[in-house]
């Protein structure tokens, strides 16, 4: 009987697309095929609403499971024989050693996580960067990088004029976890035309906007390499952004969760281009001295793919003391993040090294799945491209495609006759006819009168022809209801 | 360089004393330690700030740890051989086989958190209360019982008048999250003289209170067993509070999450008593039809002590469906709490069956920790209520005793002159002549004029009669130091 006149507002108000309507639709389907599998026309839901690559069974990289699993259970370390590699074993064993004693691996570790595996990953920062210096003291481990992320904007909430920079196509935990807050969004649109570049006249565009609408700009949020989108950002263009924030004193705050997911290829070079962090660009350039960096990472994506295991880390460069002060007793209210994810965190950032016994198997497991995954993000993009009506910027890095809808003006006054929106109502009947699971643009935000969908690059390679053969029946059906030709608004 | 003045003033004033300025006090003496051994008065750290068990080296239950680090690594489950029991092994395969792949075992699971665990939750309940009907939609899994809270409590953020009735002394999760949410506390005081008993007649008093001062009251706190007093709940004293609750249509909130740590012995009967859920007075009683309640556990405490998994549960009862729907919404906005908290609930819950290969030495296991508890909890009240100037009432349950303080008029004029809580002084000064960390009552509420410390129970029994010893010569010292005698105010 709680009355629900009386919750509150801004939740009620918050949207989260990827585990939004569309995926509430699909677990009835799946119920009601449990009862008759033959009641849709496909056998299994295709999930392609999330990055979740083991839930598309991508094997785990077993040095990572294997060290998890004796620190768990350090009485098997001495007793697990030649059934694990003899590295695996000592490094369970340094593990172990670290914690301080086998029977303390389930304690509550320091607020800000175990010191032994801030020291790695400030140890994975600074050679991931070239030099640029890194501190176990700036690092908090988190449960994934969400909830890092909602801490980091809590610390400015309590005044509704102040907004946050967000970028459109955006990821919906922003504009969730803002609202939730009541905070605000100042958006900014990525360039769909340039591969979702981000373009500085649109930074401009958008703050000033922000500013004519009486809004306090605290800071700025960048994804990259970028979701939806699959863009990525080049050294240029993130010193830009630097500078802007330096310029109107922004916070930025970068989510970098799938840094280790670029799989462009350099044209002159014909090699995949690097990486390139917010961190080190801040740290390499004189003129961002003293530039305020949140940077976020997960366990879930790259090739590690741990996401069940939520883990994370934020690095906060150049942060004011007070509020390193608050990030930690918004840590210390929830006593700290899970051991399980923040071990996890360690062995992705350190795995064994040349000459190790897991050596070659662990570098063949990466080896693996990253190239997989670079092919299917190609066969993706060409397979929607050859689909009327559907087209797909390149994917850079990341792990989805974001691709562009052409919608009949019968579709448009069809979807408005049920209540959605127009990309809404396309994925809803695309789960329907086919079992495949995505998202609509609208969830992410777009430009007024454009639609896109999100799909990832996760199904295995030899079921993702099936994918794209899936859509493309349904867009041919689609288009032959509602009849062809470009939607005018 | 963020401006410390754009922070949310919410967070900056929110309070959590049990990871607050002792902790970090403690931390600056071990890096001292750590460079010049000699330089304290005692050789190491007592960590009793905290109900961290495996922190002071508890053995973590072997039963749950085999079967997670199985599941964690599911290439293992065949190559153990007899390294491990049977029942162990046929157990990890059942959990592979809910999860649904091998390979799946890392995937983000369903918002609520995986199905099977939520049904064995609900077998729990429905056992624990003596068949009163629990189901599994009703069950959210989360990262410990404290983001659990928050969530609930964050449902009716929004309005700065509305206010939660919580008990003082309270667990200040409580006071730190309602003033990050910018919502008000509406203290009711636990009855010290009686076994911290919680009284009606208080409960109305704070009521009329808090609408006296213009908040709006939705809802009712109660931890029980008590946290940080060891009170224990009667079935009459629960009823009570509901039928107060259901009068002023308030949701109760019960934090239950000490529910196996009930040491209480019957005196009529010479057996221990049992623990009395909210969930079966609720659902016992036809005057309390339709009562809402939100219930939490968690795998940190009990017998576990699994602190760093952080698995939790909320079990929601009569709650109306937006609010279901809000609490779905933060769950997914976080995509899942973690998989190795959540199977360690299940195993926390459903232990092996007399007949497993397990059950004799999990039995022994599970029966050693509480024995040794119960026993601790009479040997640190006995030592305390033996040292001049402190009382303690029984441990009924829970894992501390929160003992009352007098101090001198001497030592108030020095904490006033040092800037600092009278109790906050003496935990202080405590800390740095023993290696002792506790934390002071006023970092949980006390009636103004009283003067507490809370202290865990945790110290193995070998070293509790050192803790009680070293807490005796401090105060001696403290006394003739400051002038004895009652203070007066």
């Amino acid at each position: 009987m709680v009355n629900p006149d009386h919750l509150n507002v801004h939740v009620k108000r918050a949207e989260y697309a990827v585990r939004g309507a569309i995926l509430l639709e699909s677990e009835k389907i799946q119920r009601e095929m449990n009862q008759d599998p033959s009641k849709y026309p496909f056998k299994k839901l295709i999930p392609c609403n999330i990055g979740n690559p083991q839930e598309l069974l991508q094997k785990p990289i077993q040095y990572n499971r294997q060290v998890l699993s004796l620190v768990d259970c350090p009485d098997l370390i001495d007793k697990v024989g030649d059934s694990v590699p003899s590295d695996v074993v000592a490094r369970a064993k340094d593990i172990v050693e670290a914690i301080g004693h086998p029977n303390r691996t389930g304690a509550y570790t320091n607020s800000k996580g175990y010191a032994f595996v801030r020291e790695a990953v400030a140890q994975y920062i600074q050679e991931r960067d070239g030099g640029v210096p890194a501190s176990a003291d700036d690092i908090f481990l988190t449960d994934g990088a969400s909830p890092a992320v909602k801490a980091a904007l809590q610390c400015f909430s309590g005044d509704p004029k102040v907004a946050f920079m967000i970028p459109l196509p955006q990821y919906p935990l922003y504009t969730a976890t803002l609202a939730m807050l009541q905070m605000q969004a100042a958006p900014y649109y990525l360039n769909e035309e340039n591969r979702w570049s981000l373009e500085l006249s649109e930074l401009e565009r958008s703050y000033q906007e922000a500013l004519r609408e009486g809004k306090e700009v605290r800071g700025l949020c960048v994804i990259n390499p970028g979701n939806p989108t699959g863009g990525v950002l080049s050294e240029k263009q993130i010193l830009d952004v630097c500078l802007f924030a330096k310029k109107y004193n922004l916070l930025v705050l970068a989510d970098e969760v799938y840094q280790a997911n670029v799989y462009k290829v350099n044209p002159a070079t014909g090699e995949r281009e690097k990486f390139v962090s917010f961190k080190k660009v801040v740290g390499s350039y004189p003129e961002l001295k003293g530039q305020p960096l949140i940077s976020f990472h997960s366990t879930s994506k790259g090739i590690t793919g741990e996401c069940g295991r939520r883990g994370g880390y934020m690095e906060c460069v150049n942060v004011h003391q007070d509020m390193m002060d608050m990030l930690l007793k918004l840590a210390s209210v929830s006593l700290c993040s899970n051991v399980g994810g923040q071990l996890m965190m360690k062995l992705m950032l350190q795995g064994p090294k040349p000459g190790d016994a897991s050596y070659d198997s662990w570098r063949r497991d990466c080896d693996g799945i990253f190239e997989s995954m670079a092919r299917r993000a190609t066969m993706l993009v060409d397979g929607l491209n050859k689909i009327p009506g559907i087209r797909s910027q390149p994917i850079d890095g990341a792990m989805y495609a974001f691709a562009s809808l052409d919608l009949p003006p019968g579709a448009i006054e069809a979807a408005r006759a049920r209540g959605m929106a127009p990309d809404a109502m396309w994925c809803m009947d695309l789960l329907r006819a086919t079992g495949i699971i995505i998202v609509p643009g609208s969830g992410f935000g777009q430009r007024t009168g454009s639609f896109h969908f999100r799909t990832t690059i996760l199904p295995p390679e030899d079921s993702m022809a099936e994918v794209v053969e899936l859509i493309s029946k349904f867009q041919r059906d689609f288009l032959a209801k509602y009849g062809g030709g470009k939607a005018r608004l």
